[in-house]
């Protein structure tokens, strides 16, 4: 059957020609049609029609199998823009310095003019890595500003050790509950990844050694500072025997600082790296949470065997992070400018993190526990077992405000009646509001699912 | 045997006592020395020493066999900054629009302030996706906005593309001579890196089609346009054939635009992808090298079968591209801005090759030949087969000149009498009076090692 010409379709629907002449071409190219130069367009026989689709490359076959997703790779949607977040693990945008950035990033335009907009060394500026270096060393760490290597953001530091130590088939311990962007990384990077259980002190070195002995693990990735999600610290007394095990059992650590300085109490903590003997943990840390993400920019801390390959896998993965971004900062840092925002941050979010500590001890059941984290951007919740967090999702949006369920936390599922709150991007007004409603939803959810009730989904 | 106190060596030596501390600490991590509270610092035995040294982390066994450098790693070393430099195919800093950049800037902060320091969307700004997407259709492309991936340069999108679509042990297909840091970046992925010939017409899809039947490749890589590092094109008639090929055997094509609009004569060259009837050409391309790299901001263009994937390892990979530089790049772009900046540098560069290819002209001996681009960075020149481009390069550097000697873009060796001559870094006085020296040194060369004679090393 022929088609009627591409003007008589325009002008009968009131489209421009060239809209018509597109979906003709459309409609050729995935073979429903073909067409002759003055010839006009007709409808194509059914066997043209599969053999031009057959055409269409088969991507889904052609990707490796560890770029397919998990089950863990979608759940985090959040909800409604207008519910109280007790959502979101990042910086409150309220607090971000722009004025004051600005000026930085235009005193290196008036300084330093093109030469700050070309290619960069690869490790990063060597201002910058000294910077790094030196407040590393403020607190305990023994390093060379020559262990530092610029990266954009912390995740791109985990990414970039993750593949030069992770192959395919090979197995990672995280905490659990823990950092599911992490999960997501090592499974990207083709690795297992096996969970380590977290309680009130920090991770379980007992169950450590049953796991690192077990699963023969590339490494150990932990956040031993104000968790995500839990917000527990590993206990000093924990270290010593975490870093021993580590030793013996000759197993890599990745720290991850991401919000190492955000304490709310106390001096800033100690990092592991401090502890090494063997070389053997690698540092990640970042400016997104504690300043804000917007330039992407974080440092990874390697043993010295290891600078040489990160260097050139980063080299490979994107040339080295913006030379004016990274300009722009160490003028910031170097400022003092840093220090003096994150001494207004941790009384915004101690605050906050204070704001919401009181009103649960008011407003929650006693038969819900919580973590009491001593600095960072999360705490953990656990209902009684019968309640699901995922359930509660739901009506918790209805009632206005919104939480992230604690198995999104866990690499392979549980903790159903866990659940994460985040207390750094709410006022302490809408948070006092936001944990008297969520009071009464559990109250209520509690008393719909006595205790010995069978635990099903809540309606 | 024990050792003086901290304070009499400081005192001795004149140094502060922290740092004697901070030595005898090293001494004591490293097994050297013990030290007991209040018993002062002992040397060790000679067996506690050797055991604390086999405590420290064999990292080299832990790397990833692909991590492993590879001979074309670390050969691109350049000679002293003084040299009049044929070397480095990046634009020159004296063309980058500093201010008219540092006043997008501004004006971003302006009119966002903090918003513009948030994370931003995993695939990058709508708007400079959108703005990408116009750009590539005005030239033949059709394409939707969400195909476009804003990634930190291009090697970044080759990067994810590659962790997509490689495993270790498949082969890649890559031109040759051909753009170096892709081979690096396909190899660290775990690939085998094959090369097709290329020659005055571009690609030689008579070789291609035996070599894609016979490596089962994952993808071909090539730079239709101004290749790196010949300068050749892709002519029109051997893409309809390559396209042709690459839809018969079902071959993947990476289609690398990294300095397409950076054409000296006629019009902007029509995208391979424009011609893909098989959803089978993913499109790279990049600021770097028609603006300037310091924001490291590019694109990818991929199938819609590949959008998701590639979101998902962007995410895994960085969080995303800075959002603060998305907006002032966007902004700069929808201003006219990179159109009018493009007129200029094409004027420039356009100015220089011209210049290069009359100095050549004049000053080169007869039994040397060279391309002749019509746009890009980069010109390819051969010498007799009894020269060798290596030997050369010392006495051109004592000379004054630095050149990239042929062999560094061949995959597996080869070319040792052909080398790049970038004409992008220096003004045009300088390119006429280093092609001069050059010539006289080939001359010399040449009348060293007459036609006939053995080709070994020139002393």
């Amino acid at each position: 059957m022929k088609l009627p010409s591409s003007r008589d379709v325009a002008r009968q629907l009131g489209l421009q020609r060239k809209i018509v002449v597109r979906a003709y071409r459309l409609l050729q190219d995935e073979g429903w049609v073909t067409a002759g130069v003055g010839q006009g367009t007709f409808v194509s026989h059914a066997d043209s029609r599969s053999r031009a689709v057959g055409n269409g490359h088969d991507w889904t076959r052609a990707l490796r199998r560890s770029a397919r997703p998990r089950p863990w790779m979608n759940a985090t949607v959040a909800g409604p823009g207008d519910l109280i977040r007790f959502t979101g693990a990042t910086a409150d945008p309220s607090t971000f310095p722009a004025d004051a950035f600005r000026d930085v990033l235009d005193e290196v335009f008036r300084t330093m003019g093109a030469s700050a907009l070309e290619y960069g060394p690869t490790e990063g500026v060597a201002d910058l890595r000294g910077w790094v270096a030196e407040r590393l060393r403020a607190r305990g760490s023994e390093l060379n500003a020559d262990q530092v290597i610029i990266v954009s953001g912390s995740q791109q530091g985990l990414d970039l050790i993750s593949r030069l130590l992770v192959a395919p088939g090979d197995n990672v311990l995280v905490e659990e509950p823990g950092y599911a962007s992490g999960f997501r990384l090592f499974h990207a990077n083709g690795a297992s990844v096996h969970g380590v259980p977290v309680d009130e002190d920090g991770l379980r070195f007992d169950v450590l050694a049953d796991a690192a002995s077990r699963h023969s693990p590339r490494f150990l990735y932990l956040m031993p500072n104000f968790q995500n999600p839990t917000g527990i610290s590993l206990r000093e007394a924990r270290r010593v025997e975490l870093m021993d095990l580590c030793d013996r059992a000759g197993l890599p650590v990745v720290e991850d600082q991401f919000d190492s300085d955000l304490y709310y109490e106390g001096a800033p903590p100690r990092p592991l790296q401090a502890m090494d003997r063997g070389q053997r943990v690698v540092l990640l840390g970042s400016f997104s949470k504690i300043l804000f993400p917007g330039l992407r920019l974080g440092w990874l801390v390697v043993p010295p065997a290891l600078v040489q390959p990160v260097r050139e896998l980063k080299q490979m993965a994107d040339f080295g992070s913006s030379l004016l971004a990274q300009h722009a900062m160490v003028l910031y840092c170097r400022r003092g400018l840093l220090e003096r925002h994150l001494e207004g941050v941790r009384q915004v979010y101690g605050g906050r993190l204070r704001a919401m500590l009181d009103a649960m001890d008011r407003w929650f059941p006693p038969e819900v526990s919580w973590t009491r984290p001593k600095g960072g951007l999360t705490l953990w919740c656990t209902l009684p077992p019968r309640l699901s967090a995922a359930d509660l999702l739901p009506r918790a949006r209805e009632a206005g405000i919104d939480f992230s369920p604690g198995s999104l936390f866990h690499p392979s599922g549980g903790g159903g009646n866990t659940l994460r709150l985040s207390y750094i991007r709410e006022p302490e007004e809408r948070i006092r509001r936001g944990i008297e409603i969520f009071g009464a939803l559990l109250k209520s959810a509690l008393e719909r699912e006595p205790a010995g009730s069978s635990g099903g989904p809540m309606i």
